[in-house]
């Protein structure tokens, strides 16, 4: 089997959700929002797919130059070719696009076997917990707007089935954001609020100093938290082995520090962190968050997947350690998250009464795509 | 698909390789030698194979029973729920039988899916460079008594197409060794009689001094050896570091050494090798083999596969680093390496002429089972 042509799709949709200036999701008024499928073709007919790949420029005349003539099934070679093409094109190659690549080539071995990939990868477990993860405070009535808010919008999702939630608090552009008391407040607000019914995890704004982030931890150990992110650059790492040493609440990291499963080996050996962390969009791709995976095991060392969506939750489906919980969200109290994706007939993670999300036993990544929407709403413009 | 059945059937078979009293294999007059078919067969008539498996009471009363009822497609859940499970049958479980175990897991799911299972881990190569690993020497004519024996061995090899050669020498218990300065003859004698034209290791004897090691190390350095291996007990990882440091020549390990990834973990992190070591038999498998060499490619460490056969050249085949070279052996100038495997309609692990050994396009491991001559020579007395 060969590759015979990389395609990239863009198309609008409805949205209700955007960016604020510092690139945080919030909802707002419904808009025309844009959303791309890749698709990589094969001379036998069988396609495989991700949503992603932006800039479609990098798809079209960076990714498919590189993959067009291969056979599809050779994943690790195709990753090494893309990830050392990022050397010189990093502006065009990121982590994330490379791993919407290495999902779509996953997803064509799913489907020309018949396989769901969690499968092929070696299966491990059907269903993982998951947990409700909070947009970003605001300052919207009704919003994300207080401690109480938070500790409102907990027991919402408890009452959905959760059995955990994460907090992501107050950060810039608020201009009174971040406020490590604030933050606490609203820690505190949730438990107060759920009691011991949830485990409950803070990721919270990710440039506080030292002496902010070491208050920060002390004070959800006293309300026995289930774990502390990124509070800190990721980038400097002795500041995380500084934290970790002083705190007895896991922290968990790097995500969004770059270097795939090299970082993760270095903050390993440094200590930087009680527990790993990575998602396809981190790290670039299935095939390395496995390699994460087997490294964070090796060493005894459990690792958080980053972000929802099938690459993730196929890659939790064959670890043999935990990733614990599957990161279900942005959820926000004004937005229903299972009317997100009208490009999808169904939803990638359906959520049980128990907080149980299950992963799909369709080939591939289970993508239930309507093509009928995506036609009907491509751009056809050429995109920058 | 759920397992229905595991069984294990040894077989007899003329072979002219036995083993002395401390283990190692020689050439002897043709006897009747025992090699055993593992089976994992499905409700689905789909079965996956292994040889190997002894021995086979532990294949029928400890794995069976954790294996029915079970899907063959979660490779990782078995072998997870194996390895927890040598806790305390370690005399039955060893990472040699789970190994033959998930090998044949692998078998099945490649043969359900029509694929090699290197295509199934995500391939990087179809061909993967040989050597010529020797047996151990002895103090037979025409063998591997002398330094030039080898020198001659290793030239007869370089012809046949291998373009690198590793000498096992001679260990107990022959009376006279080990004899760190006869191992030093053997390698000199090996670089004089095949010039730079290939790449020479050593695998000697295993429980040398601190000081015997280092002083071959620094000889095989004059002589621009490609890598030594494992001279001192593994489990002294100090001895290992104290080695690294003082040698340039990359020291290859741990090989033998229990713990399956954890332990490569380790001496990574002590510096106790500059390249790491494992193969399906070692570590258990296909599954934490993989999980080795992401470990390795975290940390930028070369991992060198050990041994032959199938499971462990599907591995080298789906590694993004290397693994450099496929282990071909033991040989010996008096056998016929091709000739050893009667059970098998094909050998495993065919050689080009520019020394490159081939991965199997067949589904599963590729197995060309001669079930015909299993079932003319099965023992059917119960196995102890």
């Amino acid at each position: 089997m060969k590759i015979v042509d990389v395609t990239a799709q863009p198309f609008t949709y409805r949205s209700q959700i955007a960016r604020d200036s510092e690139g945080h999701s919030h909802p707002v008024p419904e808009y025309d929002a844009t959303e791309c499928l890749v698709e990589i073709s094969t001379d036998e007919g069988i396609s495989g797919y991700c949503f992603g790949g932006h800039p479609v420029g990098a798809i079209r005349q960076v990714v498919k130059p590189m993959l067009v003539g291969e056979d599809p099934f050779y994943r690790e070679k195709l990753w090494q070719k893309v990830k050392q093409a990022q050397r010189g094109s990093r502006e065009v190659l990121s982590d994330r696009l490379i791993g919407v690549v290495d999902q779509a080539l996953w997803d064509l071995a799913g489907r020309a076997l018949g396989q769901p990939v969690y499968k092929l990868l070696g299966g491990a477990r059907d269903k993982v917990p998951a947990y409700a993860s909070t947009m970003c405070g605001d300052e919207v009535a009704g919003g994300l707007n207080t401690p109480e808010a938070y500790g409102e919008f907990a027991a919402q999702c408890r009452a959905e089935g959760y059995t955990a939630f994460k907090l992501h608090t107050w950060m810039p552009p608020i201009p009174w954001a971040p406020d490590p008391k604030r933050d606490v407040a609203a820690c505190r607000a949730v438990r107060e609020r759920v009691g011991d019914e949830m485990a409950l995890m803070l990721d919270c704004f990710h440039h506080y100093s030292r002496e902010e982030a070491l208050y920060i931890g002390k004070e959800l150990e006293k309300l026995d938290y289930h774990w502390f992110e990124e509070p800190m650059d990721e980038h400097n790492v002795s500041s995380y082995v500084w934290l970790t040493e002083q705190l007895s609440i896991p922290v968990l990291g790097p995500e969004t520090a770059e270097g795939q499963m090299f970082t993760r080996a270095e903050w390993i050996v440094r200590g930087a962190s009680d527990m790993s962390r990575g998602g396809v969009g981190d790290v670039g791709g299935i095939t390395p968050l496995m390699k994460t995976a087997h490294l964070c095991e090796s060493f005894g060392v459990r690792m958080e997947v980053h972000g929802g969506g099938p690459g993730n939750l196929h890659a939790l489906c064959a670890m043999g350690i935990p990733g614990e919980y599957y990161e279900r969200g942005l959820l926000h109290p004004f937005l229903d998250y299972e009317q997100r994706t009208p490009w999808l007939n169904s939803i990638v993670d359906p959520m049980d009464e128990a907080g149980c999300v299950h992963v799909s036993q369709q080939p591939g990544l289970g993508w239930d795509i309507n093509f009928d929407f995506i036609r009907a709403n491509a751009v056809t413009a050429p995109p920058g």
